[in-house]
């Protein structure tokens, strides 16, 4: 999928040295120019092709380190230091990808020389946002795309995987799904769930009251989990997957969190709970992934309460086609039921 | 060859946890159900593809660590924890191969489903036969199994790899051989050999006499290696050779040995011994692995004194082909000379 | 470029051991007989395939570490211990490399039982030479041989690898050049150039005056940079390098220096001054090598400025075709300008 926007850094990351960055297994560098713009080039400098990246930036120019030649944000040679008469050539330009600072995230279009109709993704609730806690968090994993989205957005592996912190094996109770498929998106509701027992479920929603939970894909690549427990409490997680490449993705993730407790009382709590949930994802990721280059194929033997998985993976695969079939308003539904 | 019993593992090793091995580079798990008899599946789940054997045995089943699935001895599913319905299907068995334990060993059938008409090897000599010392002892080593059932039982190599353990390379005197070959192994007598010189030798045959010295080689992988040095001295080694995949083996050796001395006088030497032997081998045994690999080829310019080299690659080649030739009752013999 | 002499080691460095060296990929073997004769062998035995370096010398032959074979120097097999009978057969023979020492190196020629019409390239000033400091280096980097005899050679890169050592970027004055190429080599003059500015340029050049400065390339891989600045000072930079394989080049570099100063005074900074360079460009090298077999074919955009790189390229290919075209007495002249 490299007609899309990309999450390449944190706008916080990119100072006054070039940041190398791989996205879709490209290697990329990030520069600011003299205003503050943010620029992308292919990190191969067209001369000798050492990475852009071990050069400078000099008058709001990269400037490779090998003999000095300078690259604008277009990817325009703009000076050969040695030679006499024109520097600026096409077979001299470096590959210049699109740029967009948003929400505090450097974004990245896949395709070089686009011109993109469309900005990238919005996060629907950033920091400021009266009543919420808001943590970014960004975290890397062996997995491919599919594997990483199908892991975070997964109900039935929590109980065995995470045993104790969201849910227990014993005492199950049997909930409807109803899952909704667009041309662009899927989303799964949870009907009947019970509070989520558990450590996790005591903390985010201290009062208790009616569950309602959905987990939602987004193309290219937005996992999000949503919570409303009662009136008062509310969790959105939404997670941006980039692609390092084949077997490797970076989740850059910002969780907003309302609840009947301060933020400062809850912050403690949330970064190593995550990390932890997210150290045991990581381990079944990375032996998925070993699975995967050793057998050739993933061979997945799915069942009815594999809810998003297999639909995320007929999305992705229509994007890379470049066919996402007719626009639905209108979800196909299918009901189900699952023991939790 | 896998239409074969091979070593897993020591029965001792296989407790409560579940045990990955590789053998024929695929990857397995043991484990025991609640009688105590030890079963073996591919270590993939054929759900999420993550290796069986990170999970835990429940009530004598093998249950995946990711989502819970359990399977029993036969590879069948018994239970998919978050479904509502049946579990058992055959999309979501796990191969499972036939397993027995004799002799202290858990031997694997490789070809998964089989029901193998034979049992495997059944070692001639082990612990509480009288008068014997015996002492057990695995070793892995880089190495295809026929470079390492070669390298087993040549004589030529000890002289220098070895130099001063068995023999010198001075003084060196003629003595004759004889090869027998059979459909489904070969061995090698060596007739007029003097008492081995060296450490070794003077350890296993305090007495002297009259050395009767075999090495045999049996079908899928068994290597021996006998003295009878008069009439009080015996020493039986015998070793079970499990390919790990093709450039590495597990060498299971069971040791006997009769002499005048006590047992306990003798076993604070073996090990230490039969180590440092071993440790001289595998160097070599790499760097023939190394250039096997570097070279393609494994080129090799045998000449008379390689006696059962070439037999042990003729026997192997036969096995792949799943073809021994008509059954032998009398073998093929071919007398020689040798230098030793 | 097998037909041809390549440096394998220092002489120094082969004593009474079997020294392993690796050219063009090819592992070899060096060894002394009796008479202190240096010998090459293919670093394998042709019995069982472990290299024959993990051997000894005895008697003036290599004797393999596994069986105790023994080889001399036209790798004819001269024994094989255990064997009754003739040992020295054809098939046992190990492929054998034509050897001249000269001039303190032991140089090989890479097709195994050639007999090679000419000798190896000469040094002109070796240790002795009258007047002159003359010191040897032998250095490895990654990079293919074409990678770093360009870089060795290449002037423009000195401003910004190595900023303020030779070149500053500031103060660039206009110079010009002149590129002869003759069937089997070329060379550079850069005409008009002032006195290098920077540390090393007042090092080697105290007195001033005006500098001849040549940059050249011989096949197979000699390079060589020569100044003389005024009639006091001399400075010949010869360099022979051999491809270890296609990523990884050894430069064994012979630099001799004549200045008003003494060789004593001077001898402490060269050192590490040539080793501070060398590092900077061992740095670039590495990435340039990562880079080519990333990206698979190493496109590179060259200008009028890379002055040796594109013709060093093709002395190269045609070399590899065994093909030079007709001798050339007089070179193809080239005139260009360059900012220095």
């Amino acid at each position: 999928v490299l007609d899309a926007w990309y999450i390449a850094a944190h706008s916080h990351q990119l100072k006054r040295k070039p940041l190398p960055v791989t996205i879709h297994g490209t290697p990329l560098v990030l520069f600011r120019d003299d205003e503050g713009s943010a620029g992308c080039l292919l990190d191969r400098c067209p001369h000798r092709n050492v990475p852009l990246s071990i050069g400078k930036v000099v008058e709001g120019q990269l400037r490779c380190g090998y003999h000095g030649w300078r690259f604008d944000r277009g990817g325009r040679c703009t000076h050969v230091p040695a030679l006499v008469g024109v520097s600026d050539k096409r077979s001299r330009c470096a590959a210049a990808y699109p740029v967009i600072e948003q929400q505090g995230f450097i974004w990245v279009y896949m395709r070089p020389g686009a011109e993109p109709e469309q900005g990238p993704y919005t996060f629907p609730i950033t920091e400021g946002e009266p009543g919420y806690l808001v943590v970014r968090r960004t975290v890397q994993t062996a997995g491919s795309l599919h594997m990483v989205a199908e892991n975070a957005l997964d109900v039935p592996h929590t109980a065995f995987l995470h045993g104790g912190l969201f849910r227990t094996e014993e005492a199950r109770g049997e909930i409807e799904t109803e899952v909704r498929r667009w041309h662009d998106r899927v989303e799964c509701e949870y009907i009947g769930e019970a509070r989520p027992s558990g450590i996790v479920g005591r903390l985010l929603s201290p009062s208790g009251g009616v569950v309602v939970h959905h987990d939602r894909f987004f193309l290219p690549s937005v996992v999000q989990v949503e919570y409303s427990i009662g009136t008062e409490n509310h969790v959105l997680v939404t997670a941006f997957g980039t692609p390092v490449d084949a077997y490797e993705t970076q989740l850059h993730a910002v969780v907003a969190i309302r609840t009947r407790f301060p933020g400062w009382l809850i912050r403690p709590f949330i970064q190593p709970l995550a990390l932890w949930i997210f150290h045991q994802d990581r381990t079944v990721l990375r032996l998925q992934t070993e699975a995967a280059l050793k057998y050739g194929s993933a061979h997945m033997a799915s069942t009815d309460v594999d809810l998003l998985g297999p639909h995320i993976m007929k999305l992705m695969r229509r994007a890379e086609r470049g066919d996402l079939g007719p626009v639905r308003t209108e979800p196909r539904i299918k009901r189900g039921r699952m023991l939790v």
